[in-house]
């Protein structure tokens, strides 16, 4: 009993900086694509997944939301031949009319944790909406081994909870300009942003946002909108977000642990002493 | 420069197991409730989020799904009166137009982060839509404090990656049945889940739930429709997922390190020996 890692990893090359040495290498990253689910031949839903198992996640994902509620209400199911990342799934019984149900009394309502993926079909798609950040920021290594340390001493509610993410926004000499806390991740992330925005100091070319946890596509991209340059985490970046900050022109970190950290994208902007 | 506490925490009762000892005690959980932002009168999208800080996350979210662009394309923002939980925000300038095109453009998609949540106003309602769990179903203390290193040592491409989260369906002897890894931890939820409806095995009241990373409202959410009664995890339940596994007679287990972990709903299906 173990999980497959077909279709599940991504290969990617990297700069591991560890203190003032720094070595290109490569490495392997967790992949991320979106995934549309048609319902009878309609779009019911996008969500970003990693690869493998559609069939499950959708009939998983249509038990949840109280569409199907037994085997036998799903009729066929089947990847597009054309995009694995678009899957039909065709409907029996009861369940043809709650989707249609579903679908008809569905608000306008949109998808956090796919910000940024909500009408568009690819990853194609996703990375043309892109805009690149223009930035000639750099931060040396050593504010961004600083970073955890810094972040987490002002998170006052995990101190308590250890239940919520934070994203900080920092200048360049590693000074904490801004907070927030959430139980997700991107609310942290739109939270820091959002206050910047209000305060009228976008674009953010002169700052690093630094999060709790892993980054994801929607991460970045909201880094990207308000024009971040360089974007760090405490653990991994996902397949698509790598891609985007590669394409968006961001520099992306992770593993970032005091004075050990990896570059997945535009390193230039790394000084290191 | 620090978050603040005031509204992000929630009181909770839990009771602590270390090897063969229990004991209730007063924890706090970090609070997660749902927001619906309304743009211009019209909902657009609802959140699970942690309180405070609603204006930032509203410009920032704004921000992110490119309808406002600067500050003063927000003409105003005010919490409901009567609900917390409902935030309006009034547009100027193009940000109009450009809602007003977002919202008509829309697909049918809906929110993965917020499965549960869609079409849903109040905490209220989220859990009026609640089944009760019906089972009997019980573990030992030894069962849990094995359950980490069980799951860890399936996790294939976490050993690779690590930028995957986790869950694994389990039997009362603690036999892993079923891994599955995704970046989202709902999507692993839902393809351990679908594979089991797809083979017909639901309800899976004779099934432990085991995730990695901290348990949301939507993990539990997933957990009632396939009729769980015991759901655990490595880190932290949000205020909202206790509150959910309460009403729906789930045993929730928080914190699970190896011998020692958190009950935060239903103990009574917890065998300490």
């Amino acid at each position: 009993m173990a999980t497959s890692t077909h279709k599940a990893i991504r290969p990617v090359d990297v700069l591991k900086v560890e203190g003032a040495a720094a070595v290109r290498t490569n490495d392997v990253s967790a992949a991320e694509e979106p995934l549309e689910i048609r319902l009878d031949g309609q779009p019911f839903v996008v969500t970003m997944r990693t690869p493998g198992a559609d069939d499950d996640l959708a009939a998983g994902f249509l038990l949840a939301e109280n569409i199907v509620r037994h085997p036998g209400e799903i009729a066929e199911m089947r990847q597009c031949q054309l995009n694995d990342n678009i899957f039909y799934v065709t409907l029996a019984g009861d369940a043809t009319q709650r989707a249609a149900d579903a679908m008809a009394g569905r608000r306008h309502v949109t998808a956090t944790s796919a910000c940024g993926v909500c009408g568009r079909r690819s990853i194609e798609d996703l990375m043309r909406h892109a805009v690149e950040v223009q930035s000639t920021f750099s931060v040396t290594e050593r504010t961004v081994a600083g970073l955890p340390a810094a972040l987490r001493s002002a998170q006052r509610t995990f101190d308590q909870t250890g239940g919520l993410h934070a994203a900080g926004l920092f200048d360049g000499d590693g000074t904490l300009l801004r907070i927030a806390e959430d139980v997700g991740r991107h609310n942290a992330v739109d939270k820091v942003i959002g206050a910047e925005l209000r305060d009228g100091t976008l674009p953010l070319s002169e700052r690093l946002l630094f999060v709790s946890g892993r980054t994801s596509f929607e991460i970045v991209q909201k880094a990207v909108m308000a024009g971040v340059a360089v974007v760090g985490a405490v653990s991994a970046p996902s397949s698509l977000a790598i891609d985007l900050a590669r394409a968006a022109n961001v520099t992306l970190l992770g593993f970032v642990r005091g004075a050990s950290f990896n570059v997945y994208a535009h390193p230039e902007r790394i000084r290191i002493s």
